[in-house]
């Protein structure tokens, strides 16, 4: 069944939307907060966020889109040969529409509490590195993790969407790879490896979040890079075709 | 194999007692709650009380009822043209019952208590929103967050139990799209998307509850009806009967 | 495949004894526990634990006993004619005796402590209620709470693993089934719906946590043979014979 | 499809690598860490980690190398007639470069933090016992616990595995398998039953874990080969050659 580009750029959309409304929403509307004596989610409950929701959108937009709701991921997937050059541009232009919507909606929702609501630098869950942010890591650091954390998490959607992977569980084990990513690097960088999520919230945002925004389009891409030729090295020879792709659920 | 009417409305109605009982249930006995050093579930074991409950009653009986256990989801499956009129109107009773059921055992437990018990405004696990609320966040920002997350978790239901999606793991990632859900709103308004949800508590609660229960029937509805309006521009084609249906899993 | 009768009581032994290990174990070593900064798990953490045994056992031991590892659940599925008086028996002993020995082993590492180590009223994980007990409920609310959440409990387990369930699934939704359960009673009687599991850490108390056995060996059952009753009133016309249960997850 | 032996290493390599970095990395950089109003990630989530870095790349590198990533369950394997010896000595020197590298990235990116670091006893998530880690615990509890869990660990990997188990679910009951695991055993040990997760860190902390280190090579693999006995009396006859496992998951 041929599925139209129109509705691939629909689902990319909703998708990288919900992704950051979700993640970062979590992260800012109830990461920190304590209502009462219920304690906030803290950095456990921001991680589940963020995996869970390309989880989630991995079983309802996977037989769409394939569900890639990250540049990087689209971008390691064209050198890995499984998608074309046209739809690459669709899905990222599709990517950066959702994150920018998502990013929006989340601002509004901030500013509707009756108290009134103060952006910080690095608001609405924008990525960085250095003096003021989080546990404060250098920037070599920052760029570091968020190649190396890509790179799994890149070479995990590949693996598990091959055919040596199994098609009905690959959605979960990629939302739990980005629910682990998480749990270790929110302290350093609040967790990138995709140039979407960090480009919504960083326009709305600016200042420090804007500046920093170049290294979470770079090191993402270039740990999906190193992943996608890995996996060429490594997998079982497939055709570079996307009628190869499983049917079920074709990342 | 024809399923009766009558076990129908069981399901419906154990399933929605148990969403309430379960997700009410953890936030009002178990959320703020420290037991010795035992910290509280706080907001993401509540988050995962509501989340759960659904993913659970979708396994046990989905395949009875489909397990909407929600109106909104049954009108938003009525103008996806999945469900009939008739049935519309059993399952919305049956779930009115359900969650009056669980309101009314989750009311007889917290009295249960030796050194008794005191309701607040908005007890047994009331939505609402303004002043004295969670974090008080406006009407209309109550009214925007309820639309567009039911709006989502329709989408991700008619996503995942259509042809392009993976009935053996639909139930999961509807489960989780609700977890999410609550993962950013429970500050907001304490998270409805489900009009029965919020009908159960609100009747025992009274007060502001009662007085805010309108927002809670009509913004889930209109997010349903946007979802399912999407849905049949986006999806594939399908054919609005019954029969259509996945065999599994028959949301 | 004919499945050998010793094959089974070391299975549901086990099973019980790791339900107890990780379920108590978990309350106990960790639950309260603060390491340096590290918070402990509180009560979300100790019902994953229990619903997560349950889960795993039903996917190691499922297709050899079935996963009981709890009389109520055994007896319930007798009441409904899934399980033979014979192996009712069998399976009952070797839970209380999986659920004793996991209750040594966990009397044994708390002693491991070089601090020693005082075991309270209700040590072990012991279930209870009244002063002096968690939140201090009523015997009326407990027994109330135990039978209601065993009901719920053996009826998702009867719906999941019926023609009408799916079986790849059924082991997930019972264990997270199980979680929800924790999420909202821990507060009240520590939470039981299993006669074994509070039998073994009983046993090793003593005082109250024996005086007060009876209640979490009566109420559970209880509410099993209503699930029992009731799924034979709703369910598909199924025949009560071993030979027609599902073949991978024979619950 | 025959998969080559330098596939075999490196899938072994990365999966080892990931579980270090998450596991101990989730451990130490966000374990303790509260930032601003977030709390840390406690015992729950260093638990997740664990257990669902093996989740992942079960799914990730289980058609390539089985994912055993533990040279414990290796050795397990080995008894229980599933592997070859050429592949045991393998996988063993794969498991111990690929967690070698994750302690190594881990001090790197904790050496990154601007306000530098400092390494205690027992550094990088390293294991231990007696004075000085954690709640203190004696040798011999030590011991003790490592070797039950271990045993319990490979006897559900045995099972869930076989032909009695099922291949789709394997993958996540393991997983959370080791999650039980840490819920129960970080405070006594810090919860190894993995020689090649105690190794890696153990060399960059130097000192007493590494003086402490021969515990988690030897208890580990005990109760390894206790489950594989087991399994050899209990499960059903299954002919000890490669080519009997199943195929999709094959462990």
């Amino acid at each position: 069944m041929e599925i139209k580009t129109s509705s691939k750029f629909v689902a990319e959309s909703i998708g990288t939307f919900g992704l950051v409304l979700f993640g970062c929403g979590a992260a800012v509307v109830a990461g920190a907060n304590s209502l009462g004596g219920l304690s906030g989610l803290g950095l456990l409950g921001i991680s589940l966020a963020f995996g869970l929701a390309v989880l989630v959108f991995a079983y309802a937009i996977g037989g769409i889109s394939g569900c890639h709701i990250n540049p990087a991921v689209t971008i390691g997937l064209l050198i890995a040969g499984k998608i074309s050059w046209r739809d690459t541009l669709v899905y990222i232009v599709a990517q950066c529409v959702g994150a920018l919507l998502g990013a929006c909606v989340l601002q509004q929702l901030l500013h509707g509490q009756l108290s009134g609501f103060t952006a910080g630098e690095w608001a609405y869950g924008s990525n960085g590195w250095g003096i003021g942010y989080q546990n404060e890591y250098s920037m070599e650091t920052a760029f570091l993790v968020e190649v190396l954390l890509t790179f799994i998490f890149v070479f995990v959607i590949l693996a598990t969407t091959s055919t040596v992977g199994n098609s009905n569980m690959a959605g979960l084990a990629i939302g739990f790879t980005l629910v682990l990513i998480h749990l270790v690097a929110i302290p350093i960088t609040g967790t990138s490896v995709n140039p979407a999520r960090s480009f919504g919230p960083a326009v709305f945002a600016g200042g420090q979040a804007l500046a920093q925004l170049w290294l979470f389009i770079a090191a993402p891409i270039m740990g999906a890079i190193f992943a996608a030729l890995l996996w060429k090295l490594l997998g079982p020879a497939e055709k570079a075709t996307p009628a190869n792709l499983p049917k079920e659920f074709s990342i």
